[in-house]
């Protein structure tokens, strides 16, 4: 894994040895949310005061000679559908406006465990689905950030927090990391639970991370204590590129920047195409999509003239799925993570775009997801490496995918694709 | 665990000692069957010389000292709708009339591999539903056997098999062994594969088993290595009386075979009330299985003029079922389960009925399964002891029911009860 000497790792690092104190890196996250924040609006809720308070504690702690966990003083933005104790948690809606949980979810009292200063929550879209919040995306205030996980992957990408957790239902941790350039992980459906987190799909709904290198998700992985370690690896490994059928929907800079990549991985790589039985998959992703929301958004729905016309759509063809079509769906979404299985007998990770292109212009979407959607259905760990960029320089989205349970490695696999096609 | 002097535990010790051969507990088994079988109708399908052929190579096996399984000559047989390579498997419908599968059923495969002989396939209701079969009450031919394993209850109960395997989805286990008078367990939900097994409803089907006491049970669970060993009870367990909102509905004879129970059991048993939340349990049953019924017999339908009317109509129903619905029934199951597991933390089993009394007069229906409804939507094991009788002498159902799980355990619960109110 590849060291940064800035980021979450780096930052654990310092005050580990003593060379910096954990309010320092927060009062360095501050100072530069100060002066970001009114361009990007990555938060939705802050307190300077609290997140200083939280890091002398973990400085006492440390001078006192008391346990120091792995995240020891690193500052954590937090999804803001993910429920924290200490602070509001809104669901990115008004019918949750002033929303105070009695508990931390299981993830956020796990990163404090870990020694994770929880920095304050970052905006989220809708409920977590498409309808957009106020963030921008920090490389170009005129184009969106993605999300759901906007404020999370905003925060990263602008520098005010070196860690920030997302989730992702569709495309919400891979598709903002890919407009935004920032190393995230998506890890294996399950991995983590999703108690105090919004349900909004269970089938799909999965607790991801964005970092400022692989080093800090590895980090973040590892404290979480819920990821196979993985040995380095042995050999380069066998990478599959898989198109999709989306592929000629793609912007022309990102099939360049493939093609380039594709050439100096040469026999690396293969190509492999979804078999056409699969290509329902997006179909049978809308359709647990929209069931299971209508089911657990049950209550937002008495509310439906607070929420946006494109989710009171999502809601009502829910409600109006059938049992049958769920399970035909949900049939499916087996028989893809079967394929998958046996493709992961053959290679070691599939390569294959996270985006359609470079993030819209305009901040009325979030952009396409559809890049991630069968890896999600899947369930299988991604990641986005963020080494691809189209001519004016803006990031455009770079998913591996890894077989399910094997995310710690997927990482290994990153890094060793940054040293053979980085810069 | 009480020790029977007939019944599979007793085969298999008379044929380890070599006090016996295979052969010729098979052959009693078949003296018994052609005896008893043109009045009771038990088997879909048995081949005597196939069946002595089998003994006959457990018996070589014997003499050349190879390796002898825990059922090793024991003679089992196997609902018609779980898969045999070398049998038919037809799932009691003229639909698959003929039908040969390619190769046996997970459970078929270990009780094999366990040493036992397949001895052949019992009567199923239609594709394990609820249009009988041919097969008659062996303590009184004016009666049903109840269903859906109507063959595996009937053929133990009549001596013909000390083993047999049923399905429960309802009430397909514990119904037909409490009107037969015979022991069964229905395990946890998920405890033994389904692979191979027709899938009617795969959040409720369970593979089961019937014997002539509960050591035969507890061989054939240990046989199957898929079940936590329990030790002996250190201390009398203690008991739920649970009525559930049934309980008006119930025969004289049944309140009566109870309140005698309960009386002799005093203090070792407590009444339990279900709260009314978990009322609607048996809606959220039908709704789940009807749905799933109708995917997973999806294929069926298609010629569905030749399956029975009632069939027909919880097909439609399940294909008109919404997904919310689906999905508010399991949520519904899923707090059972919870309430439940509450349950077990006071108490180590619960005592209830297993049917509403005595088994009906006439063949056109098995039988109300609804006193299983909630413990197969649970998941949870149950047990039937066979302890309790009409005036008449006819058996009344007695259901045990234990945490997920405890299987073994409850077969120890099962035996210290048979001690404690026994004859």
């Amino acid at each position: 894994m590849s060291r940064s000497s800035s980021g979450a790792a780096a930052a654990a690092r310092s005050i580990a040895s003593g060379e910096t104190s954990a309010e320092q890196v927060v009062r360095d996250c501050l100072d530069r949310i100060r002066e970001r924040e009114p361009a990007v609006g990555a938060w939705q809720w802050l307190d300077e005061q609290h997140a200083i308070e939280q890091a002398r504690a973990c400085d006492r702690l440390r001078d006192a000679g008391g346990p120091c966990g792995p995240l020891h003083g690193v500052p954590v933005g937090i999804k803001d559908i993910v429920d924290t104790a200490d602070m509001p948690t809104e669901l990115g809606t008004v019918v949750h406006a002033g929303r105070r949980p009695a508990s931390d979810a299981a993830v956020v009292w796990a990163l404090r465990a870990a020694g994770a200063v929880i920095l304050g929550k970052t905006v989220t879209t809708e409920l977590a689905t498409y309808s957009p919040g106020k963030t921008r995306n920090p490389l170009d205030a005129t184009r969106t950030p993605g999300g759901s996980s906007s404020g999370s992957a905003a925060a990263v990408a602008a520098g005010m927090v070196p860690l920030a957790l997302g989730t992702q239902t569709n495309g919400s941790v891979i598709r903002p990391a890919g407009f935004c350039g920032v190393h995230a992980l998506k890890p294996t459906h399950g991995a983590l639970t999703l108690e105090g987190v919004l349900r909004v799909s269970p089938s799909l709904d999965t607790v991801g991370f964005f970092g400022t290198s692989l080093e800090d998700l590895e980090l973040v992985c590892g404290a979480l204590g819920a990821f196979a370690p993985a040995q380095p690896l042995a050999a380069p490994p066998r990478l599959a590129f898989v198109r999709t059928p989306l592929w000629p929907r793609t912007e022309p800079a990102l099939r360049a920047a493939f093609d380039e990549m594709l050439e100096r991985l040469g026999g690396d790589c293969e190509e492999w195409e979804l078999p056409a039985a699969l290509e329902p998959a997006w179909d049978w992703h809308t359709t647990i999509m929209e069931a299971e929301m209508a089911f657990h958004l049950r209550a937002e729905w008495d509310r439906r003239h607070e929420l946006s016309p494109s989710l009171q759509g999502q809601l009502a063809r829910g409600r109006e799925t059938s049992a049958f079509g769920y399970q035909r769906a949900q049939s499916g979404a087996q028989a893809l993570r079967s394929a998958l299985g046996e493709v992961f007998s053959v290679y070691d990770a599939i390569v294959t775009p996270g985006t359609f292109g470079v993030a819209p212009l305009g901040l009325e979407s979030t952009g396409d997801p559809a890049f991630c959607t069968p890896w999600s259905l899947a369930g299988v760990p991604a990641c986005n490496v963020p080494l691809l960029k189209s001519p004016e320089g803006l990031p455009i989205g770079l998913q591996l995918v890894g077989a399910r349970g094997a995310d710690m490695r997927l990482l290994r696999i990153a890094s060793w694709l940054e040293g053979r096609v980085g810069p």
